[in-house]
């Protein structure tokens, strides 16, 4: 008997909320292990959603420095966006989010979308530097970028999903 | 004295649909020559517009081997639309007009925008051939190659517009 993990729609939505990834990871599912289905996400998130759907993904984060608010609706994409930025809110100061919460309205007006970045481990100081290095980016190289880091925090999130259900949610096959 | 040319922002936005870019333009007018005016729409085009500006200039351009629909509103953008494609339409047989729609509509399914290309003096099956290389690319790159073709519409459509104001529509300063 082999054993393959399948998860629902909503949960990799919580992975990366673009419409079209998580439907295309529903089609590909079962997997049989975590590296197969983390081999697919990339191949989908970066051969197969266009960039609309990159900015409907963007979109689902909240800014940096800032607890999900009630428009997201996925709990679990709240959740584990106020993990990742456990260590950014433990080491900010008032005036670093105040200076996080500028840079972020600048790089919003420039690229069009929220600044993305793999928060996970990183200290608000270190959030900050990155923010302004990537502000003088071009558009094209920054939407780049934050596809790239979209791709970290679901690798991360793909992990937490198969860790959680390695036990009780199998899906068996003969 | 030095002769200056200005244009207002429904001309720009007939040479490229941004009205991000229309607007940063006319910020930027008048020019002294041709050179400079390009310059600047190099620059803004490339750096200043966002993604979603390219998205809405993309938007502006009919199918490729479709005549500009009314929806176009924009007079000069469609003629000039036309004009650019007269070679293609020249040596279109029907065959070949039906892949290239078939073609297009396989394109925006997996780009999100239109096949964008610089059609000046190009036949239909060379549109055609590379419709069809430019499909397998990533959508990343497929972004990027058509901001390129972009770029050089809005190069001959800037060129048109100083030829046809040359003469008449000068802007002087002392």
């Amino acid at each position: 008997m082999e054993e393959r993990y399948g998860f629902g729609e909503k949960e990799y939505m919580a992975c990366c909320g673009s419409t079209r990834f998580a439907k295309l990871m529903l089609a590909a599912s079962p997997f049989p292990d975590f590296q197969h289905a983390l081999d697919s996400a990339k191949d989908i998130w970066f051969n197969k959603v266009d960039v609309n759907g990159w900015l409907e993904a963007f979109s689902a984060h909240p800014q940096i420095g800032e607890v999900p608010s009630s428009k997201h609706h996925n709990d679990s994409f709240a959740q584990w966006s106020k993990g990742e930025q456990s260590t950014a809110f433990a080491t900010a100061t008032d005036s670093t989010l105040q200076e996080l919460a500028q840079w972020n309205v600048q790089y919003r007006q420039k690229f069009g979308f929220v600044f993305l970045i793999f928060a996970s481990g990183r200290s608000s100081p270190e959030i900050l530097t990155e923010l302004k290095r990537r502000y003088s980016n071009r558009p094209i190289v920054e939407l780049e970028n934050a596809a790239q880091e979209q791709m970290k925090i679901t690798e991360l999130r793909l992990s937490k999903l198969f860790s959680t259900k390695q036990k009780p949610g199998l899906i068996s096959t003969q």
